[in-house]
């Protein structure tokens, strides 16, 4: 068994590795007209696409937010990447540090809201890094005939276990506007157990999330009690974004203590969180107070959140996502992640690193089942709940060139108007007088 | 630019990567006579090398510590991964949670000393995967013609900084065995600014570390201000070990606080360390009281340290010691890289996994340059204090099989006084009454 000439094979692959072009894709991607503290979903909804084809003619792809300050940042990474290698994902930060100004409209101070907690340029810049990084693993993934997940240190799970996210939601958009679909309207706790029922038995989903902050927490309270006598002993959660006081957050734990797996963000800010967690029992976990490094410390020293849920586009990538699980593993806080409207890239990239990491201690949530669209040629399946890790060269999965024009198309048709996500704005078209309330909301 | 035909390449690169043969060579290496708080290193130092040969006959190397208890672990883990591929680095802690008993001679409680802090059974076994993590990624890296820094998602510098490491020692090993060498002994300051001047002249180091806790602290003091006078603006450490009470370290750190870099270990247990840095402003590096992750919460919440010296023998591998600067630079935390007596694929791996990291703090430590014996072909060498990241595939050494097999014989050959450290022992050839000191020592 003689060893390779490894000079020879290294620069043949660093060649091969080398990122000769980069494209970017702005699309608009149907969304439901899904409710939440903020207002309601938009008819279209922007994500970026992201194709680094490398010198061998490797594609790779990624997948981010598509707002204008997003793209704004895209654009210079994407242009100073050709000649850096896929394999270079340290080199990501370091190369978006020096080229991503940061966007004109966010300070790194305040401006508060949204519903990923506080935004600065540093998490904008991340998010945008998170689409690259998974473009190049993808690439890499292919190129030496791995699967991403290896890349990563190795799957420790076949498949990953995801919960149904479930919506207050209209029948239609305002106005008539956007796609329609057969679900119909979910505004009390009947409409809620219809939707739960309808993804337990399309999907197999075995717990429940119910995106709260919409009503006041009396009736979401029980709409909770609802999914708990439909679903006995299956695990619940509630989610009304940081819309909540701490006075209100206790008296909601209180209520549902009996029934919740965990409550999620129920207040903002990791004040009120650390307060709200030193009065109740029932774990609390947040995807709004600790959406990036520098949170982590306050947070867990103060024992404010109990489980993080991760998102690889807050964090920066899949890389950063295992160290975030890391962190979470050595102070005993739990893990899962986090998931708003996405397509089939993302969620790939989100099963792979979800298989790597031996501490998922919840199941995921996934989005996933309201997006009708999709840019891959073959859309994830949930069965029993689960999806299976792929074990193909990178992530798996195929861009459908077609798909992709057609959604940038309608993004190129677009007035501007839906570019960047504004769900008040959605509201406004239903509710002229509609205002993004100020929290606590309750 | 076609894509590749990913499923073929899947089927052939998963069996190329399966690890068809595991070879275990327990080795004695020569070890000069270093002082230290317990005694003096023995002439002879056990080892173990690791050989992982994959289906398509690519052999990984790996190193780590060869005492008994540490091959008794070994043993079962070489046999159990034949069949695994070299790039399931997450599957090596599974399987060895599975095969690895817990060491006859470790229990999982008390155990106090040695030089590593508190032993327990999962820290033998973290060392004993570390070195089968290396020669998978080693193996890894050859199959695929990537660098070991690009497994661990690329280099962020192209060199690593390291510290001349300074030892208090004799010119020969008690009753004349051993090897010998032309260092002669360094016993006060002059002999420690002397053997500080070589390894400067020799290896262009910048800054120096003291092995301390051999004699009384005023005896040490008086070594740091020697180095301060010849290398005036040079960064200085002392390491006694955990040799001195909470007052005692108090009080070096006083006399010493305008010099030193940090004060590594000055006492030993994290309630100690804490109390020491409530009360200077010299930053406390440690590789005693934090060397496994349930040890990072108390110290870092308590502010017991201000610099872990990591270590990926320790740490088990260096994906692990990846995950600890993550939690480092999370928490403000310093991150530095601890070294003791090992050859040189350890050196590689360690130096690899340094490049990675973006937050490496502070040069160093390397023991290297007083190991004069190794098992690969070329050595090391340290040019301006820095060690050149390799870019070739995997470790970028080659195993000298005849250097290897001569050391396998000396383990051999020896009747078992020597294939399990003892220091104190090795004390006890020169002085029949030595016993390890109990702490704090002064």
């Amino acid at each position: 068994m003689g060893e390779r000439d490894s000079h020879t094979r290294t620069a043949d692959d660093s060649r091969a590795l080398t990122v000769a072009e980069v494209r970017l894709t702005p699309i608009l991607i149907s969304d439901p007209p899904l409710l939440n503290t903020q207002g309601v979903h938009q008819p279209y909804t922007p994500r970026l696409i992201i194709e680094v084809i490398t010198a061998d003619g490797t594609t790779g792809v990624g997948e981010t937010y598509g707002d204008t300050r997003y793209l704004d940042l895209a654009a210079p990474l994407a242009k100073a990447l050709p000649g850096h290698s896929v394999s270079d994902l340290n080199g990501l930060f370091t190369l978006a540090e020096q080229v991503c100004g940061d966007p004109a409209d966010v300070s790194d101070s305040v401006d508060v809201g949204g519903l990923r907690g506080v935004q600065t340029a540093d998490k904008l810049r991340l998010s945008v890094i998170s689409g690259f990084e998974v473009a190049c693993l993808d690439a890499l993934g292919k190129s030496v005939g791995l699967p991403v997940h290896t890349l990563l240190g190795g799957k420790v799970r076949d498949s990953v276990d995801y919960s149904a996210y479930l919506f207050y939601r209209l029948a239609a958009h305002p106005q008539g506007s956007g796609e329609t679909d057969d679900w119909g309207a979910a505004l009390d706790p009947a409409g809620v157990v219809a939707q739960a029922r309808r993804f337990a038995d399309t999907y197999g989903f075995g717990s429940f999330k119910l995106k709260g902050g919409v009503f006041p927490p009396e009736q979401e309270i029980a709409a909770v009690r609802a999914l708990a006598e439909a679903f006995p002993g299956q695990p619940l959660r509630l989610d009304p974004n940081g819309a909540w006081s701490v006075e209100t957050s206790l008296a909601v734990a209180r209520e549902l203590g009996d029934v919740l797996e965990y409550l999620e963000d129920p207040a903002s800010t990791t004040d009120r969180m650390a307060r709200v967690a030193a009065g109740t029992e029932v774990p609390l976990a947040t995807n709004m107070c600790v959406t990036t490094f520098p949170e982590i410390e306050e947070a867990f020293t103060r024992k404010a959140v109990q489980v993080v849920l991760s998102d690889h586009h807050y964090w920066g990538g899949l890389r950063n996502t295992q160290q975030l699980a890391a962190i979470c593993r050595t102070f005993g806080v739990g893990l899962s992640m986090h998931s708003n409207t996405h397509l089939g890239i993302s969620l790939a990239a989100m099963n792979h690193v979800a298989a790597t990491v031996p501490n998922l201690d919840y199941a995921c949530d996934t989005h996933y089942p309201w997006q009708t669209e999709d840019v891959i040629t073959r859309r994830h399946v949930f069965t029993g709940g689960r999806l299976a890790v792929s074990d193909l060269p990178g992530l798996g999965v195929e861009l459908d060139h077609d798909a992709l024009a057609v959604l940038h198309r309608r993004w190129l048709a677009d007035d501007g108007a839906l570019r960047d996500r504004d769900d008040a704005a959605a509201m406004r078209k239903a509710d002229p007088g509609w205002r993004t309330p100020s929290v606590p909301r309750w």
